[in-house]
């Protein structure tokens, strides 16, 4: 699942969506230029203007939560970020802007035309938070060990076939992008194809249940998982910070967990390049037409020619044109032979704005390359697959460890079909309670509050097959934060929820598994309002995170 | 003198300003997006349209000389670069734009009114050429060594304050900004102030006159000396582009000298900053209110606190607000004490728009800061004094060594007043040989072709003092090469003239000299354009050289 790409900057980041109410502070903006810098604070001054170790004043959330209470419970010292003076967070902020601009961490300015076009124009830096979110030690190595067990457990479900068309039939009928997609595995199926080399680059996203403690996951990307390349350097960035600034501000830049994610993704697409065993061949990134987030891919295609492995990026149109398949299944575009096929694009029906987008999905699966991912990795990971795997007796039919079993459904939200009329009953009556995600990626779909009230009962009222389009989700509540967000050079003082997305890299061959790995980690930070719909106000951005 | 800073991208870079005449091919412009990149061509293809290898066809420059005849002397193969296909050079462009926004080589877009006060925003890749520019090795090594002599003869120059305030005195009658400094400079000289511990960052510009075969001194700067950041960067560009594309084009990255301009500023600056023995003191960089170059600055102060030195930005009226001058000589800022100023301001007339601009300079002066530079050292820099030490038997009154005063004079340009009437008559006669140059820093000010000649004759007739204000220079022709030049994501095609900047770190105390090395160097490039006025039209790009 693509998640935001360019949309990040636009606020609409998926599987940020899960709102806790809170009572705003009003939200407060520091203008940064070198003229109104304050003077820099020395470190003999505490940077706080009153300084509050302990639980914080008590926002509530849902009536029910108070804030940071889950890490105030595990004994440590919280630092209330909002008590900083804002002369050091000006100081910091500027810091950040400056590092940042150094050291790539940019997308392309969404108020700029030519940004999405072409490299090295119309550049800002990346929406940051200034320090990494707290997260909980304990959770933080839930989530590492979840990551090759996941990665597993999706390359069983790609074998099945019948599993993956049964288990979307009712969903093919009334999504027309998730059929266009079944097609394609269908035809697959029928040619008795195999894709003995298999490579995953995925992103499983998490957000921590403030009421009962639990890691529960949001969702499992098995296609475009995006930012592995600008985390990484968010993780640098809040070191960096950490280095100069935490022991006046009390943090210790140790505590952040180091990210690997931009060196182990190019690794696992070397050794897949390495794999498919002809020197002469390519990585291709298919790449959307116009891509703000560019950086955030160039930084793994950097890495790939750190690997000697050439790269080049084509649209899905491109590849129509440019593309042919040969007898023996290799697949050249412009003459030149593909040994990975690498999707930054194709992930959402707008990617596919014509026959030859399609028909580009098609000849490159049918192809000797290797897909990350293939059809079968791609409908893996898509949410009604996510729903069935939480049914009793599912996760049986593809791992063994009864262990490893008990460890995935721990982290499992609730999850239902709308066919079940208990659930759909409890959520008509409880719609507070529940997320409605419809088969759609990108985010910004998923409804909430009264909104799946009204839904669930007008789809009963017209009792058409429509129902199957969605799947019915726990709603989880985060914790929510006191938070400094940076966003086109100015920084928001904001109560914020964040959403931990792990990345891992799974590659097998014919015989063996080759690669079966965490790789580092992204967290993105969300100003978190209350506002009547109940969905997130507000813009995303990149953090790390801060153990506790 | 302030080499370009925000008008490099603006198109006047000084001194490179001397022209030289050439049949113009029509400018091309590349435009590159992904869409429209052309397939990537393979490394068993040749890159070369025609390969052309030898003697390239003779554009003429002032009638007499042919491009690149320089190189084809030496022996070496010369690749014809506009024989390059273009399906190569836009794939190489993509490339240099790519690693140039990964790696924070890029400056605030002109287009973009946010883009000077703020980092992080507005940003855009820094104008480049897109290979390095031929330079033969026996003109490279002969800057290199005349880097620690410059840096010795300026700082025995600065401790002669007779010898600076009697050569600048009829200077001084026409020119006010010159006058202000001179005022300064008197004042120290009264208070009987010496400066013990000297720093200076310093750039020594050259052109290759094609004729003579000679390396000439453009001028050397002493203040503000910029794209010591940058100018590295564009190195390690040229070098990755040369690993990639190196063999197929016939290009040896190893040719291309290393730059190690960056981490010797910084080091230097923060071996003054020791000397000072304050351990709580910052480094205070003196910016303009607005700079759109301020990546530049930034990578010499993240190097900065690679030293643990602490750095603020001030402008010079923040300064005068909050500066304080103790009577000890410590100087404050905000409270701090500040041990190091270093100037990335103040080197223009328009730097200073009021009162309080003059008397924070005459504060720090009076201070026991180290000024990088002092203000005899800035003095020392002026094109006047330049003219002087060109002057028979004055070299001889600050160095002893014979060898190095034989050195200095050889890359030493004709120089002169315009006291001298042999000369004065010779340039209005011939004013094509000529270049009139005002004591004006940043460029676009000098006087060429028929303008050398009737501002002189109107000089004459007036018969005021205004002509203290010139000196005059012999015109340089430099070889014109064939280039691509970067500006804005789009890469022309033309025929370009190059200045090589050496630039060198000078430190002393009171007991012995600290630090005197060549510290890296920059190629300034500018698209050579025959316009009826003989004035450069065009943008001037960063580059870096490639040893023939």
């Amino acid at each position: 699942m693509g998640v935001g790409h360019s949309s990040l900057s636009s606020c609409s980041v998926d599987s940020l969506c899960i709102t806790a109410f809170i009572a705003q502070p009003k939200t407060s903006s520091f203008s940064n230029s070198n003229r109104q810098k304050p003077l820099f604070p020395t470190k003999k001054q505490s940077p706080f203007a009153v300084l509050k170790i302990g639980t914080l004043n008590c926002a509530r959330v849902a009536g029910e939560m108070e804030i940071e209470k889950g890490i105030a419970a595990a004994g440590k010292p919280i630092v209330d970020r909002h008590g900083i003076d804002d002369g050091w967070i000006q100081k910091i902020v500027y810091d950040a802007l400056v590092w940042s601009s150094l050291h790539g961490l940019v997308v392309g300015d969404r108020n700029d035309q030519r940004s999405g076009k072409l490299p090295g124009v119309g550049m800002v830096h990346a929406p940051i938070a200034l320090l990494p979110t707290s997260f909980p030690e304990s959770h933080w190595k839930q989530a590492c060990e979840l990551a090759p067990i996941f990665n597993e457990l999706i390359d069983r479900v790609s074998l099945d076939g019948k599993f993956l068309q049964d288990s979307l039939a009712r969903t093919k009928k009334v999504d027309a992008f998730t059929s266009r997609l079944l097609d394609i595995h269908s035809k697959i199926l029928e040619m008795n194809k195999k894709e003995e080399i298999r490579l995953g680059l995925h992103r499983s996203d998490y957000m921590l249940d403030e009421k009962t403690k639990l890691l529960l996951q949001i969702e499992f990307n098995t296609i475009s998982s995006s930012f592995a390349g600008l985390g990484c350097l968010v993780t640098d960035l809040h070191r960096t910070l950490l280095n100069d600034y935490g022991e006046a501000l009390g943090l210790d830049s140790k505590r952040i967990p180091g990210n690997t994610a931009t060196g182990q993704f190019a690794e696992a697409l070397a050794k897949a390049w390495t794999e498919y065993n002809n020197p002469r061949a390519v990585a291709m990134i298919v790449v959307q037409t116009e891509e703000r987030n560019m950086y955030d891919q160039h930084w793994l295609c950097t890495l790939g020619i750190t690997y000697n492995v050439r790269t080049i990026r084509k649209t899905l149109a491109e590849i129509d044109s440019e593309g042919q398949l040969l007898p023996d299944g290799t697949f050249l575009v412009g003459g030149q032979a593909v040994a990975v096929v690498y999707f930054r694009a194709g992930y959402a029906p707008t990617d596919y704005p014509s026959e030859a987008e399609w028909r580009a999905r098609l000849l490159m699966e049918q192809s000797s390359a290797i897909k990350c991912p293939s059809i079968s990795y791609h409908l893996a990971g898509t949410k009604k697959i996510q729903q069935e795997l939480a049914k009793p007796n599912v996760l049986e039919r593809f791992l063994e460890s009864k262990e490893d079993i008990a460890k995935l459904r721990k982290c499992f939200a609730g999850l239902w079909s709308l066919v079940d009329a208990d659930i759909t009953k409890k959520a008509i009556e409880k719609p507070e309670l529940f997320v409605m995600k419809p088969q759609r990626e990108g985010g910004g779909n998923n409804i909430y509050g009264d909104d799946v009230k009204e839904t669930l009962l007008r789809l009963q009222k017209e009792g058409s097959e429509e129902d199957a389009a969605y799947i019915l989700m726990q709603r989880i509540f985060p914790a929510v934060s006191p938070t400094f967000l940076i966003r086109d050079g100015i920084c928001h003082k904001d109560h914020a929820i964040s959403e931990l997305g792990v990345y891992s890299a799974y590659l097998r061959n014919k015989e063996s598994v080759i690669m079966n790995d965490q790789c580092g980690y992204l967290m993105r930070t969300k100003v978190s309002s209350s506002n009547e719909g109940g969905v997130a106000a507000g813009f995303a951005v990149l953090d790390s995170i801060y153990l506790t």
